[in-house]
């Protein structure tokens, strides 16, 4: 008498109940939930033409469209796995991932096509392919083998354990790994974040988050299971954004703290149109007061951040705000909202953890490791024992993250904790100490990196760029460290440099600044 | 790697993340969630010293107080079942209750010691006897015993499938059976209603319904997971109510329809002491549109009509309002409100079938029953595998209830099933005849039954309860329902009574006037 848990669940619930309501709007195009998943189940019907069964992979390669949305339940429903791509990979990432997946049909917007067909030769495994739109010799039309079939009727028996989908991470340093996520664990994800994000029928959510990314954290089942309606949008651009916010009265959207920055600054005359009361959920990393500020206090709308990783499904904490905390000022709040806030319910054990495994003090101070196991834990990674056992220790996921716990028990993250820096037991945040020294006149860019010490074990040393004119002076620095910071964290070594290692999107190479301190001038 | 759903899992959240918060108000005593745990954890312990091991049964009989709240997260987590007992109930049914469950540990609130001892040397498995407060010879002190433990340490493993609780229903006409609903059904059930319901960590909860009453339609935990305030309350009087929702700033409360009519009709310098905004959940009658109106248009609250059955943890829909709907008449709203809704997010299915197992159509007129399948539905009825058997049919459990489903999807209970005239074909309920008889004026009370009948199968006969000084005349009621009545749903026969049939509580004996035809008058 059992039922599995399944996001497919929600799917039989909104045509049963919000048939005739309008589920996807796209462009010009708009289904109801009826219309809708009747697509969704010729697109199943293809897809078993094409041979494919339970337990196979289907990888699909497209921005937000009605047709990525549809494969969401498509590839699911006949026992199949859905491997959402990045499409902002090279086509040799798209091979990798294509490859190491196994899927065996590949479907892609139009925009990418090419890049697959460039790649093509070089995948093994892959025997379709389907182009969502457009077309091209070599490539299945969506459209059309969707108006040739008749719905299918021999949906597959889903155990909640099967999997529903491999997301690949987009590995900075390694090849991504293919996180496997199951029916139960992102039924369960999506059933406790409603408990907090109070949805209705009346919700019409704007696709500003790729669905590519973790699902659409989920959102991709989410806003079907409250009978909402999907607003997709190919390109998150602030004044396509502003448009749709008005003209499909949008009550929610998701949005990287990048995307929140553009819509916060977007010109006036585009931020005059928008509706107010929109809620936002931001993730990734905290939203900045200045924002905050911008996107509550001027448009009137209010931001939630919540945090998690695809590991988990993906959303395990929610900066829920305290009933005690109401009526503080902006800067305050702003404060307590970059916060990531309080496990959900449903979410399973979120911890702080030391190095030995206890939960760190609640003081706002005491550095740890963010840990989870339980409901929202993935599978494990897609054939890759090694790097599954890698992130579980005793049982916990572990998340790579540094963060403390505030009193409250809301807990805030600090830094990466491959990046924190341990010198006579002491754990120091490398973000902490970069956040004081760049608040000083003479620094323009700064990163600290644990150096290793006969004494400490390790002691911070900061790696400073300077702004033009301005003299390297390390007394200087570290007088003013003295006056922001407790003395242990006072990096021990400074050391001038033209400017920091990075990666193609931006990011500090710690690594380097660790293994190449002989290059660099040290003072 | 996966964790049981149990809502025990709540606890522990609300003990980590709320642990100074005020859990529980009872009279003069409150309750911080860290030390109300403290409590169910010694409590845990003093049951575990009373031999409880896991799958024991242990009956509470209580009104709602700190320590049967507890016993519902002590008694679980050391792995025993807990069984809740209607304190209205005879001594015998006690006796019943307690001997069917072969419950070995009994408590009770100080009012019923003297019911159990009436009854206690015919009880042959309960080896102890605790008070839940007062203090009698042969019963142990519950204050006393919590006083001298140590929390437990040693809870129990739990796996989701076990029971939670033993949940017996009042049988009108036989002994009544026990319900058996495991730790995963009532944590799905908890979740759902969550999705709805949209409560916060500052909720106040008044426990104006009765923890027995299915676990208090498992509010129990229900307000542990949002973090939100328990206040207790013995007896659902009018005054007492709104004098806690004032003290205690109460923003929800549920309550069956008799406690809600008590509340609308308070005297007015009772009412004028509400707080405005508070929200009611209720069930088990449609809400009556004076009911909801001076609830809603007067005291400034809001109703949430929802529906659900002791054998579905409880609840399984709710009447949740459509953005279509927006802006209609308190008339017009309150006609909707009464409705019993649309299936509750991870409710399972809940369909209304008609004989040959088929759904019916959504035209609001066409009858069937009420029938559900998946994660909300009992594992069986305890020790009684016919009366299970004859629940369940294809898998589907029947719940007895016969309802419409309206064009829109929302489903409307009419009757009782097995009150449902069968007449050609085509069902008649008993109760919308009785409705528009009512409105005559010389009819004072009417209860309408099926007969056989040798052309049409049965047909309806209406037993009809004159005004004083009315005059019996078939021929103007005949008349009087062609206007109001579709032709096949007119009684073929009006027997005049002076009385009809009842149980002690009020309810028409129908099966009387079935069988008991030939003893009265007919026209």
């Amino acid at each position: 008498m059992q039922a599995p848990l399944t996001p497919l669940e929600f799917a039989s619930r909104a045509r049963r109940l919000y048939s005739q309501r309008e589920a996807v709007v796209d462009g010009k195009r708009r289904f109801t939930y009826n219309e809708f998943f009747d697509r969704c189940n010729r697109w199943s019907a293809v897809l078993q033409q094409l041979g494919v069964v339970p337990g196979d992979r289907v990888a699909c390669i497209a921005p937000n469209t009605h047709a990525l949305l549809a494969s969401f339940y498509s590839v699911p429903q006949i026992g199949a796995v859905i491997v959402p791509v990045n499409y902002r990979l090279s086509a040799d990432d798209f091979r990798y991932i294509i490859e190491h997946s196994g899927a065996t049909v590949v479907c892609a917007d139009g925009d990418f096509l090419d890049s697959i067909d460039r790649v093509r030769a070089q995948l093994s495994g892959a025997r379709h392919f389907v182009a969502f739109d457009g077309s091209k010799p070599g490539w299945l039309s969506y459209e059309e083998s969707l108006a040739a079939a008749l719905p299918a009727t021999d949906l597959a028996p889903i155990k909640e354990d099967d999997l529903l989908s491999i997301n690949y991470t987009s590995g900075t340093t390694a090849r991504p790994k293919g996180v496997m996520l199951t029916h139960r664990s992102i039924y369960l994800n999506i059933l406790g974040r409603l408990a907090h994000t109070h949805m209705t029928s009346a919700e019409r959510y704007l696709w500003t988050l790729p669905m590519f990314h973790v699902n659409g954290w989920a959102f991709v089942w989410t806003i079907t299971a409250v009978g909402g309606t999907h607003v997709c949008l190919r390109k998150p651009e602030p004044n396509a954004i502003f448009e749709l916010l008005r003209q499909e009265d949008v009550t929610l959207f998701c949005a990287a703290p990048t995307v929140l920055i553009g819509i916060a600054n977007a010109p006036d005359d585009v931020r005059r149109i928008a509706p107010r009361g929109v809620r936002v959920l931001t993730a990734g990393a905290p939203p900045a007061a200045a924002t905050i500020q911008r996107i509550e206090g001027e448009l009137g709308w209010s931001v939630t951040h919540v945090y998690g990783l695809t590991e988990v499904s993906p959303i395990v904490t929610i900066c829920e705000p305290r009933p005690e905390d109401d009526g503080l000022d902006v800067q305050a709040t702003a404060k307590l909202k970059a916060r990531q806030g309080v496990e959900c319910i449903a979410a399973g054990e979120v911890r702080v953890f030391d190095d030995a495994g206890r939960e760190v003090v609640h003081d706002g101070q005491t550095l740890g490791e963010i840990v989870m196991r339980g409901h929202a834990v993935m599978a494990g990674y897609y054939n890759d024992p090694a790097a599954t056992a890698e992130a579980f220790r005793d049982g916990w996921f572990h998340s790579g993250d540094a963060a403390v716990i505030h009193p409250d028990g809301y807990l805030e993250i600090r830094d990466r904790w491959k990046d924190v820096i341990i010198s006579g037991g002491e754990n120091i945040s490398s973000v902490e100490v970069e956040g004081i020294l760049i608040q000083h006149p003479s620094v323009q860019e700064v990163a600290v990196v644990g150096m290793t010490h006969e004494k400490w074990g390790e002691t911070p040393h900061a790696f400073v760029v300077l702004c033009t004119g301005a003299n390297g002076e390390a007394d200087l620095l570290r007088r003013f460290c003295r006056e922001h910071l407790a003395h242990f964290k006072i990096p021990t070594e400074f050391h001038f440099v033209a400017e920091l290692p990075k990666t193609a999107t931006g990011k500090v190479q710690k690594h380097i600044l660790r293994g190449g301190r002989s290059n660099l001038a040290a003072q």
